[in-house]
């Protein structure tokens, strides 16, 4: 049986762009993680080497930074620009997607921020030549509830020692991606917040008996929220905080001192989205 | 419009597993990072938190070291037990997909042992009730060339620095994936390591003119010699290392002395199968 | 010639306990990575594995969470009880160290967090039976200032290639020790929140030559804040950012476009303290 | 009281060097990490921002490749050529420390490679105008006994709920870090690789009551076959591996299945020496 090339796509990963807007008094900086993957018309170099249709990854990498020049903007707004230039100006190339992560700075001073590790606002950006895609999100978004989370009704077999519990802590590290309805005329930075003061809401309000039923819970808020946003995708770790045993030292532990495990964890996935998108 | 419940799965990731098999004087230690990850009937535990349909995931985990009382053996094989048990014990759950990670050790005497660190064995195994789908593959396999390797013949735009060259480093970390024709009636352990060694040999004897054709190649090597696989999906960070420029101190540097640089990298992705798979 | 033991210490590391104060509608969290460290009368154990002087470090870490369950308090305090602790019920242990890392959260909710990752506070508590001595901290406080930074001055020889700047981002990952002059009697919380807000302003509000006349200023504005604190030792990894050299597309770069690199690094250490300390 | 400048020093961190040997049919290449940390006469930048007495850190990065161009043979000894020029070249530099990793291939043909990651060699050299300190070392040798580990006699306080075992598994990763009694005339390659096997045969061959008994039998086997070495410094994690428990399923686990936990870990750290040394 003869042997083929199938799907394959290159790029320049994790190229580490940061810009100041100097316009004010108080500047404004922008600092991203771009990564570009790129396919199209690409036998010929896994084949034979020719590599005449092949744009350099060192070539992208210029144009990410070259593109910074005028302003980034919205990273969505900025991928998009990015993917449109690859695919229109290279015939070879028929698809482009474009990965950002901005890390969020706070204000200091007119000219000193400090890094303020609140979660990761992403985007991904696919252009195929007539069809833009934008999906937002957000990563490393750590949320705990001390209280106000229950597991039980679950079944049992014989691998099943857990027990039941109406009060537990419940703690998470946010994956989220939203799929937009639309690659134009969307305000993206106040569809950013509001998805993600969305999920934070949802979060800390929901009294939850499972993970699944707050993951459920946080998509629904975001899709209520934002008209724009057709679709969340959610990835949630379930982070355990086992209750300490102190009944060998005397002491009982009314839900207070906990261990914080690192693994296994649970991991709850699901999409949420509006009927028929 | 109504919002939904779209994809979705569950299930405990990362589970630590190590077993020792004493039958001879010579232990052997199995050392294993088990994933489960279960999906099927489970609206109810999003939308209202009703959990009777939820086989929880310290059950899931607790079926992972209780399945290695009785030996391990290939990863493989360890996952289709796994995977169908949890089918086909639990009415609910439609799906079950379980990934394993092995890391290698090498022997130091009949006891002891050193971890290898020469990458990791991987295995990804799905099964819905009918059909069991069986990838092995393997991560964390640092290879590098010092010479035998080019790039040039490139497109040149406005944002193209980037000189050719006809003598390179080409180093990579290689991520792989193969998928099996069959769930049955193949010799895992055989097949690894001849996949394996077509990995590294035809890495070491192409002649590159792009990370793309070795790529190809080396996918090419793994269907040669494994008949059971029949795709091949690898994925390939360009770990660049940069000639130092040595010239401003008098000095040359005939491919000599070089900076292995962290980020940004190229990435090379691809899939390589048999016409019809 | 004989061989002898020298220095030696043992203890268990890394116990992630995290305690819930439930006394108010609104809960408060305490999230804490703490490392014990004894040393003693241990020949014994090295020399005939004789372990009748070795508190099991199992037994360590039963006690971090049994300390837990009176309630935490600033970590300096929680520290130094589990010293004094371990030194004065166990005849063998001569020295304890205590080292605690306190992860901060953001209050989103009566029983709702975020964690805020603006950097851990740190705490070392050393008691030898008679004395004991109180080092807090911070480390991954992440700042940047965009201008108000230059080099230049500086010795060229054979090797030097850097061009002067007068104008360049200054950005770097504090880690920061201070050394309190007494171990009762300090307001914990209040030292370390001024401590903090010192090392900010004075990264911020210091037009920089060097790093090392920032982290000068640093430690300087934290001993003229803090009476208690007689010592400050801080580890300044210098975070390039270097500019885009965007020349080749025909575009200027105004101090806008840069390239954050990983490796290799600047590492600026030094101790700023009261004279005569 | 005044304020005043203590301790300080400062460098180029983490440059990432790789040499290709050509020489003969058979590249070879080395692979290394290395860190530059000077002091001297360092108060004026602190102080005043002056830098006339500051050789950049740029600078030092140049002179680590640069020093490549001739060969770098072993790091014990590329470290004092660095360390030598630094303090020699520099009147305000008073003392220099070298500090190196080396990353291990294995040879997969004749200039192909892969990354072997077996544990990394290590070298910290310091040079103060007049005296040469050598530390050899290796970190990252990750080794485990399947058997031959008791541990049992400790004392019980309140606290204590560890059984005792006389078979346990035992592993951990080593650090170890080694001072040589000269910096000339030593046969540095043959240093390493005895005092390496040593620590792996002591580790393999010692029928350990406590950790800290393997550690000091670690720790004297490299004193006993490398005449050069008059101190061994490690640290050793305790990586637990507890037995799971089966019984709840109706199954006994006699010594077969374990789970491999993250944290906390046991961590021991001793110095074994030479009298006198």
């Amino acid at each position: 049986m003869a042997i083929v090339l199938g799907e394959n796509q290159y790029g320049k990963a994790e190229v580490r762009v940061v810009r100041v807007d100097r316009d004010d008094a108080a500047h404004r900086i922008t600092d991203l993680n771009v990564s570009v993957a790129l396919s199209g018309d690409m036998a010929d170099t896994h084949l034979t080497g020719a590599n005449d249709k092949v744009l350099a990854t060192d070539t992208q990498k210029n144009t990410v930074f070259a593109f910074a020049r005028d302003g980034i903007g919205d990273i969505e707004t900025y991928g998009l620009r990015l993917a449109r230039h690859f695919v229109e100006s290279q015939p070879s190339i028929h698809r482009a997607r474009i990965s950002v992560e901005q890390y969020p700075w706070n204000r200091q001073g007119h000219h000193s921020f400090a890094r303020s590790g609140e979660g990761t606002r992403t985007a991904t950006i696919t252009f195929d030549g007539e069809q833009a895609t934008v999906d937002g999100g957000l990563t490393d978004l750590t949320v705990l509830n001390s209280t106000g989370s229950e597991f039980w009704g679950f079944p049992r077999d014989r691998y099943t020692t857990l027990e039941e519990t109406t009060d537990r802590i419940l703690a998470t590290a946010v994956s989220a991606t939203w799929r937009f309805s639309r690659a134009e005329g969307v305000d993206w930075e106040k569809a950013y917040h509001t998805a993600r003061a969305s999920l934070l809401d949802a979060f800390a309000d929901t009294h939850s008996l499972s993970l699944q039923q707050t993951l459920y819970a946080m998509g629904s808020r975001v899709l209520e929220n934002v008209p724009d946003i057709t679709e969340v995708r959610l990835s949630l770790p379930n982070k355990h905080h086992f209750l300490a045993d102190l009944a060998p030292f005397g002491l009982d532990n009314p839900g207070e001192v906990f261990h914080a495990a690192d693994r296994p964890y649970g991991l709850i996935e699901g999409t949420v989205r509006r009927d028929g998108a």
